[in-house]
């Protein structure tokens, strides 16, 4: 029989945290060691043995919670924002001098999610035209969703080179056509009763391919944390984005 | 045996007249006995014994090819553009010098359309949150589309006197939450491959109604042809819009 | 200044009771003035000067608790199931001894539910072919869903004596054409991530209508819970089904 | 300036011959050389100098089409069924003798028809839950259609050693739970209006994936004829599928 993984949460209290911590007590393999609130002493890790660190705190102390975990050899999985090109590169660093440690950087945790944006992106090629709808609850203050113009971006480098999509439109109210993300138009929708809702819409002359994510909650988070702490151990080095734990090549 | 219905089409070679002409022919109980172009004399609708006109011409002869009809005692089914409060009601006053003889104007003749801006409107005041998402194929000029406009303005219209819809947008793109139409926002989208597509979408707290119409093509209109050329004999007066010879108090 | 609307819920301890109980102290013009539990007394009502009862409880109870209110002159909003033909006529005997008292008794508070049901029907008898299809989380015991059941039955009583949807199928595995409802085909889907979804495709030569009402959770029957407390006092005598409360007629 | 690529149709006068005809004339950088009926004589492949040779006969004579092209140094891009395992290995065999000519067999040249079976099954793993509706035009006369038996059978290969989804249950009409083709349910609607349509839905906790495509017309092929048919000269071998000549590894 082989030994349970011990895993420890930091971030414990938050909402993304607590979740984290049911889900690894209830999860197959998995040993939840250690449960930190933001102010907890990081020698909890150790004293505890964990083996893999879920980085679940706030951009102020994600980066140097993470540091400390790959100077004592624990694999972190990290969902806090703010990890911009300059702190990356710098993990990067450390982590050459770590030979074996592993560390994932994920954006977004929602499989579907992931999965959704990279099919787009990867048919974007192929359509004539591309647009993308996004839903939300009305409490959201921004608008594209940040997923939304993420997704664009993509689609907009996959589409390189290509001619515009057709558009014959000549009189329009102001911002019927949606707002322009390289060339992407992406249309925001705020909705009572929603969560969160992405659908890239790809047309070509007789034929047209949806692909649509629906978030109903957080628990959509949790089979990707999983996945994360499954699988961090096996890869050294830093990854960043999610796809690159997922196995699409078939 | 009941004697088959004897029906004339003016403008029969349009697009959408010609459409007409081939569904007469094929529909039970109706005879095609005239199928005029815009140029030949109205008096073949009189030598054919015609008993209801199906006028698809343009704005600028439909009004007198009506007119005649009604002096004549005959039924007409109007599908052309262009008839506005002004023309009504000298139509209606003419109408009261005939009594018996029934005319329908319908901007629409998709039933599916029609009854999907019904329901929209009468759904609309018991939901926090409306918004409307129209699809069409790339070569439209106009956005949104008019029937998304007029959709919008029934919406409001049954949404009177009730707060707005929640929406805690701060930080918008241009463009992004859509065309405000009325205070109903309104989302175009222009993508190769669809045709005609309005969606409808309503949301509370824990559920949402969404109605949508897809039109896939012309022969989408000669069901509501049919239905108006069946009844019009037995509605006297001037009926506008196809809503009017539904029957949907169930 | 109108005084408060005086409430009572009966089932207060429910899911549902405990719902409606923070609705209506959230509500504008609605008080608040007793919660009971199941076994509490129903003097408790008139101690507390109730106007209107909202009965939740259990259909072994339902009945008595509601001949109880509507003795005493206190209008009910009754959301709970087991209420039969023979006892809905003998509950209308009652009414009929006690004039001026409203009850509603309503085998779905989702308005949208109420209303999409509403429209499908209200459409079907328009179109060539009907389908339906619904989808609901995995834990659910039954397919299809008693509220697919009771819409199919709805449009096949809409479309009596229309001719049969075409359908050419000869080869069909079995189970693929779904389950047959009076006549109208109903697919259950059950897939971890939903709650409780359905959508009636009804489609013609060139066009679909489609319908869809999705709930997201409990808190989808408040508003009709609140619709029904407001209005239950104007509306004397028996009511059976929210749609009764709607104004549809626009 | 390169010159046009000198291009041939076999079956030119069948419905998707005369498209490809049409497609291939319009397209730049082609040539149309030979638009050749099922009778014509093969020789005027040669006399007409074609390089890329696009059949699309029927299953008698494909095989004997393609064997001749390859024969003679032409290219070919095929679009006949019939072409199964034992008839795909007798013509590899004849391409290792004829080393740079390329033959792309492709079952289904609709490109987003392609994609959205290939991101279904890539997606399948990740998801509780998995299952399949189709609708078709109510012609059609086998249920479930063959492409939703073949997604279905891809996405149980990509599940193959997960547990199966969840699913209670437990009275069921026949017919609901729908067909079940290696354990995935697929579900076929039935609707005049429509064409060619598929929905894979992929479930867990929290997040459904949905990714759909919809097919309007036979016009929807010819993208994935012309990709071929520009593809073909710089793949020697047998390609099966128009996947293997997507690049989707971004």
């Amino acid at each position: 029989m082989t030994e349970n993984l011990r895993v420890a949460v930091i971030g414990a209290n938050g909402r993304m945290g607590a979740a984290a911590v049911a889900a690894i007590g209830r999860a197959d393999g998995l040993e939840l060691v250690a449960a930190l609130g933001r102010s907890d002493p990081l020698e909890r890790l150790l004293e505890t043995r964990a083996q893999v660190v879920v980085e679940l705190t706030v951009p102020d102390s994600s980066e140097q919670n993470v540091r400390f975990a790959v100077q004592h050899g624990l694999h972190a999985v990290v969902g806090t924002t703010g990890w911009d090109a300059g702190k990356r590169t710098a993990l990067a660093g450390l982590l050459a001098q770590n030979p074996g440690v592993g560390v994932l950087i994920a954006p977004n945790f929602a499989l579907g999610s992931v999965l959704a944006t990279r099919f787009a992106a990867q048919a974007a090629r192929y359509f004539d035209s591309v647009e993308i709808i996004e839903l939300h609850h009305p409490h959201k203050v921004d608008a594209p969703s940040g997923t939304a113009i993420r997704t664009a971006q993509l689609i907009a480098q996959a589409r390189a080179g290509l001619p515009p999509a057709p558009d014959a439109t000549e009189q329009a109210m102001p911002g019927a056509r949606g707002a322009v993300v390289d060339e992407v138009p992406v249309h925001s929708v705020r909705l009572a009763g929603l969560t969160a809702h992405q659908e890239v819409l790809l047309g070509s002359a007789g034929e047209q391919l949806s692909i649509r994510h629906d978030s109903f909650g957080q628990d959509s988070f949790m089979p990707g944390v999983l996945l994360g702490v499954r699988k961090v151990a096996s890869v050294p080095g830093l990854t960043y984005g999610l796809d690159g734990y997922l196995e699409l090549d078939s």
